[in-house]
């Protein structure tokens, strides 16, 4: 197929009425793309408003063999939102509203479109918040975020995506419109199928309505800078961190080259000869605020810790912080090319990954530098290189094979949480059993049965013969 | 088949190996009735020690078409673990090892056959717990918590088994051994069926294996006693209390017929004119506790609020609790019959439910008592009549239906905590969309093609001829 089939065009028209269906290359093209720097050419965008609309689309696009890729503001980094040329993509932007607050239930329902960032603004008067603070929350959908299993900063005391979402509205494959678990925080009521979409990347279903678990606001926060001399005292420290009973509202890691680049591109005002840092937050109200940032203090200090020191303001603590956000753009100035991955380890194996990393940076002699989530054992490995030349992007490649399999035999996962997408099936194949992927894809084929969500996405490609 | 097949059996004494097969009467006996007073008379027991015994036995019972039930050591109150005639119980009694505690990674690895309390136990000078705490957890299983997603009154702050577990080992129904999810708190790689495993009641898989989400142990905690003139006043407290920032550790509560059992039957001191009462507890460390309880008190106050008083020490703090769980024991006193259903609401819908619950105790002429986990919206509501009674008896199914009904129309669920088993599967078909119930079938069927796990558990009778 290369044109959408005229008279599907017709029926989804007047399905969607006016502004409802983009054809013109120029609008199709601006849909075609997320944060993986791979791009593809829809056949058409359908903007549905309501949850009848999507339900009547799937089921058109069931019967004309169509594929179907969901889509909210492309800023996830897999490739999981680039469509295929035979696709249509359904962007869910005229569905992006809180339909209820309820704080007494600690609950929001929202439509998939509704970005992060308006929905924590909605939420802000209540005093509660949705715990999922990606870094592109002020720019990402609450969809992409479910459907992604987003994550963040947070997690590492609030939980991700996963841990937030008490009931789904969906559309399966199939076109049924179906409604998964209620909007309590206990449940024995059959099997689980909300967390079974979430982090399944527009592959089983499309979202249509969520109903978001809410937690309170902290009063006040504060944060800690601990410095260390090299990056194993560092990871020793966020093991020690995590087995004391103060949980960390965040726990952020920097490697060396972090720290220099944070000072050196980013402005922060950071140590040049730092061997690794760790940005460590806790909140909770006034009176219990002491006594968490003298635990969390406690356990950031110990062997090669050279300082701890606290944000004495909330303009310093925005400055740190800002300094850990421009880490990713500032990587850009260091070489043309960064392979990015936020493989997962137990907390403990942290230190091991760690070692490994350098390991691989010596012997493929290419620039690789860590940060992340640390106290969810969760690290952006920036692998840097110039694409342009040959032998470095082998050499990328071949590092970036020897951390997977360190990964793989630390017990760890491939995504922490910017999933799998296009760009990691085949990993998803070395890191699960045949039997598990088995009966992922045997999941796949119920909710899907014609196989038109996301083709290709997540699921590796099947061995030759099998279904 | 009404015998256990003597090849069969000979293949299971060489796999399971001395003490391993039980088919005298008088043992199997023992493994044929759980807490719901069904009883069944299995063909055999299987007693395997390992992973790979539990594998070949499943494969062993396809090939021979029998029917599997995993036991743990049967306290649920659904007959889910209640076994048919012809099946084979699996009773994991010799699968009862902690095999791994790692506190930097706030995980323990376990075997499904590990008692609830001996692993707490064996957690607790690590300072560290598992939340899940239903009152059977001095005698009843891991493996079997998971089955039914175990709740307790902890769940409130801490979260029920769902939201405790990262990754589970288990043999399926087809024979297979999978492995689920990582020792991670952050995924993003493939979909979940870890969690889709928890609460599936032995229909799915076999777990062998799981790895544990642990949180840091609290060192001190608080409980209030708040006394209400009524029990709309007490829900909206409620509310209330979950409305603020300050989650409690424990929120339960009692109606009026309750607090005098506690008093008249458990001995605890409570006045004998409240209408309801909450059991409020904080935990935490000494320099957080006094403001925690300070907002909790300050939630629990308002209109209709009679007094606030908090356990002066420890020992009345285990009065007060001894009371609550003499609760269910003492309303056996008060009349020969107990229907003791476990139905959850959004909390801020616990005020509707309870005055749906007294209109249906008045309407039906039957006393109706309710406790609970109120934080949750988890109410344990008890329809005390007489079974022998034809006509108490059908008022008490009357009443029941109604509540039922006002459960599903509150937004609720049938169970919060206790499972469907055997007795009710037709509830779930009530409070399910048929295609969200033709889901779980599917996944059932993809899991255990020869529908030899559980069979007759949790998911209702198919319409005729229907799959």
């Amino acid at each position: 197929m290369t044109e959408l089939p005229a008279v599907l065009a017709d029926e989804l028209r007047t399905l969607l009425g006016p502004g409802g269906l983009l054809v013109d290359e120029s609008e199709r093209l601006v849909y075609g793309y997320d944060n993986s720097r791979r791009q593809g050419l829809p056949l058409a965008v359908a903007l549905p408003t309501d949850a009848a609309q999507v339900q009547a689309l799937v089921g058109l696009c069931r019967d004309h063999g169509l594929p179907l890729v969901a889509r909210g503001r492309g800023t996830n980094t897999t490739g999981a939102t680039v469509p295929g040329e035979d696709a249509l993509v359904v962007s869910f932007e005229r569905m992006d509203q809180v339909l209820a607050i309820r704080p007494g239930d600690r609950v929001a329902v929202v439509q998939p479109g509704l970005l992060n960032g308006d929905l924590q603004a909605a939420l802000a008067p209540h005093g509660l918040f949705w715990p999922p603070d990606p870094t592109s929350a002020n720019f990402s959908t609450i969809g992409g975020n479910l459907a992604c299993n987003a994550g963040g900063p947070r997690a590492v005391k609030y939980g991700a995506t996963r841990d937030n979402v008490l009931a789904l509205k969906a559309v399966t494959g199939a076109g049924a419109l179906v409604e998964f678990g209620a909007a309590t925080t206990k449940g024995a009521s059959g099997y689980d199928l909300s967390r079974l979409l979430i982090g399944s990347e527009g592959t089983l279903a499309l979202i249509v309505e969520a109903t978001l678990k809410l937690t309170p606001l902290a009063p006040q926060r504060l944060a800690l800078r601990a410095i260390y001399a090299d990056v194993e005292a560092a990871a020793a420290a966020v093991a020690r961190l995590m087995a004391q009973p103060v949980t960390p509202s965040m726990l952020e890691f920097m490697d060396g080259d972090c720290v220099r680049l944070a000072r050196d591109v980013g402005g922060a005002e950071l140590p040049a000869d730092a061997g690794a840092l760790l940005m460590i937050e806790a909140d909770g109200d006034e009176a219990v605020l002491d006594a968490a940032v003298a635990a969390l203090r406690q356990a950031a200090g110990g062997e090669g810790c050279l300082s701890v020191e606290a944000a004495p303001d909330e303009a310093a603590r925005t400055r740190l912080w800002a300094a850990r956000k421009a880490l990713s753009p500032a990587l850009r100035t260091l070489a043309p090319g960064k392979i990015n991955e936020d493989v997962v380890v137990p907390v403990s194996r942290l230190p091991a990954l760690v070692a490994a990393v350098r390991t691989a940076a010596g012997l493929h002699a290419l620039p690789i530098v860590c940060f992340g989530h640390a106290g969810n054992g969760n690290l952006h490995v920036n692998i840097l290189y110039d694409p342009a030349d040959a032998d470095q992007a082998r050499r990328a490649d071949a590092a970036l094979e020897t951390i997977f399999d360190t990964v793989i035999a630390l017990g760890g996962q491939v995504s922490g949480e910017h999933g799998i997408g296009l760009v990691k099936r085949e990993l998803l194949a070395r890191s699960l059993d045949q039997a598990t992927l088995g009966l992922m894809r045997a999941i796949k084929s119920q909710f899907d049965p014609a196989g038109i969500l996301n083709p290709g996405k997540v699921l590796p490609a099947s061995p030759e013969g099998q279904p």
